[in-house]
């Protein structure tokens, strides 16, 4: 039986991960947990997993369940959210809580020498080398959980990783992958939301098409696997079928494919290295596919890509100003109050003014997530 | 140093595994070797690779051979034949000889406890069940060499093989592929040996433009992966870039990809587990290709294939029939005597004949080749 803590509970990788739980109550126990600020859900979920430990946003919130569910021990904030992330002994803390505020936990639960199965890819991207230092030391796996990130895991297994000679990260392209730069600019939120082949939380859906959650998995695959970035290279896939690649020496490339499903990447990081069967997952079938297609990354029509691998090699805190700027620019974009192209303006103006900090202990880290944040605040209103 | 004894070592993968013996001088080194009537290229392989034995077919050129090579032992026939496979303590057969020839040679060098690299598909069809048991009986790995198969077995690589649902062979369809059966009346020679992907062997080339080489190869992947025929499945793949796949039960789908060379599954059979650089090969560019194309596999278009799963299925010395009759069918039709389609009429015929012995030993399986073999010729002749 293995014990998990979820952060993230309520979102849609969050939810996902409760059905595997849900449909596999020999292998897995839900033991704490953290949602933000959705208390029906919440309330839900603690009905159906008994969780042992429940953290929310805010102290209102916590009191009031804290009244309806005296067996449960109730904490908020972000000492609750570490709290949930280290508590109980569990074996795993799978956190897909969305942006930085995720490092901490992970740090934590990383000291007390649980497995992370890692879905909250900004710890890796404003973090990523203490995040892996951390884990050498305590002898704790990473296993990744994005879609990616797990095809390249399982392309691995078995595999002497000297022998790699290019990581090949899949795109799908995103909800404008068909439009041109000029047809950028009066485009909703609406029409950003609506991805062609997954269904992921709103804040990773517009990552998508900007191409920045490209980025952020190039950063987060040069940390997981230890890969110099002239070695990671991304490719067009509409399909989103070949879900991620590796190339060896000898020219053989490994690949891992399935239907677009979310549950099969974070089932695959809770059972690893054994495999379950998923229950109500539709097979691949390639014969009805017909075609896969591929093209070649374009870098000039997606910037932020090109940022990213700018910051991802420039090193220190870049990639943390970048995440931070990419994070409060999206939240804007979303409440209307900047247009979808100004995110990449945005992004790019941060990095420009950014004074790397090379090997930034955590709390440098911390000061420039919070100035960059501060300063796109400032830009805008 | 690994010791490599090659039968066959004048064929397309003969000669292929000699390009990667040469080109890795501080790893492999041929002890021993085999090869038919092709004394030029014996000659040529001798001076290069000074093998301390070698077996030809006819008594005549062996004299020849023993007078200008008076260092090199020379053997000849089938006697030879089995000391090229077990001679010197080497520690790999490749055994890449034509036809079911090949199986008493691989059962002799099972039993001097060799790792098998196994090109010679014949042999695990005519006798699967006596070879798989004798590998396991001395603990000899059997190493796939056929591209499929050495995807598939890549692709389990660290994997649970309890958790297979299904292995997927891709097929390229061959030289006819886009020819309707009512096309391939009268079909050449020259057409049938035009494969538009592989440059390999004749047999092969003629078992592809029949679909009899898929067929073969759901045999051999039965036999090598302990796999129900219900749970092998053909895919055509125009391309051969997709070598194969293996489903997981979590619907998970494994896949090797790469540009058609048949170096990289030899070499990966010689390395295994481990890889080693690939001299001059040409690297996947999947954005340069742009499309992949799949389509389900048509059992009434490539009636060799139905009767191969048919066979299978049947069991005991039926695929061994089969693979005798298609051997001296394919072998008939590339020297004039029948067309193309009597390929396929002449295995029908062969298989409704022939009365299955269940379980059976060496001895019935020769005696089911040698007499299917006598069958056929007495049909045409």
């Amino acid at each position: 039986m293995k014990k998990i803590n979820l952060l993230g509970a309520t979102g849609s990788i969050g939810t996902q991960t409760l059905d595997i739980i849900g449909a596999n109550p020999e292998l897995f126990t839900l033991v704490s947990m953290s949602a933000g600020k959705n208390m029906d859900k919440v309330r839900e979920i603690i009905a159906q997993f008994k969780p042992k430990l429940v953290s929310v946003l805010e102290q209102t919130d916590a009191e009031r369940l804290q009244a309806e569910f005296p067996d449960v021990k109730i904490v908020f904030g972000e000492d609750g959210l570490i709290e949930a992330a280290v508590g109980f002994e569990a074996d795993v803390l799978l956190n897909s809580v969305i942006g930085s505020v995720g490092l901490k936990p992970t740090l934590a639960a990383i000291e007390a020498g649980m497995t992370i199965a890692i879905a909250n890819k900004e710890t890796l991207v404003a973090a990523g080398d203490l995040v892996v230092q951390a884990a050498k030391r305590h002898n704790v796996p990473l296993v990744p959980v994005d879609s990616e990130h797990s095809a390249l895991f399982q392309a691995l297994n078995g595999e002497n990783p000297k022998r790699i000679t290019k990581l090949i990260l899949t795109a799908s392209g995103g909800s404008f992958r068909d439009s041109t730069r000029d047809q950028l600019q009066n485009v909703t939120v609406e029409q950003a939301l609506a991805h062609p082949n997954w269904s992921m939380g709103n804040k990773l859906t517009i990552d998508s098409a900007t191409m920045m959650n490209k980025g952020l998995e190039v950063i987060e695959a040069h940390h997981l696997f230890a890969m110099p970035y002239d070695q990671i290279e991304c490719l067009l896939h509409k399909e989103s079928i070949i879900h991620s690649m590796v190339e060896f020496e000898d020219t053989s490339v490994m690949a891992q494919l399935g239907s677009p499903d979310m549950r099969v990447p974070i089932q695959y990081a809770l059972t690893y290295p054994d495999r379950i069967p998923m229950a109500n997952a539709k097979r691949l079938r390639l014969d009805e596919i017909g075609k896969l297609h591929f093209e070649k990354m374009d870098y000039e029509r997606f910037k932020a890509l090109a940022f990213a691998y700018d910051a991802g090699r420039e090193g220190g805190t870049m990639p943390t100003a970048m995440n931070a700027a990419n994070e409060v620019a999206v939240q804007l974009f979303m409440e209307g109050h900047i247009s979808f192209m100004q995110i990449e303006d945005i992004i790019e103006q941060m990095m420009e003014q950014h004074e790397t900090i090379k090997e930034p202990n955590l709390e440098e880290i911390l000061e420039t997530d919070r100035i960059t944040r501060k300063k796109v605040y400032g830009i805008v209103k």
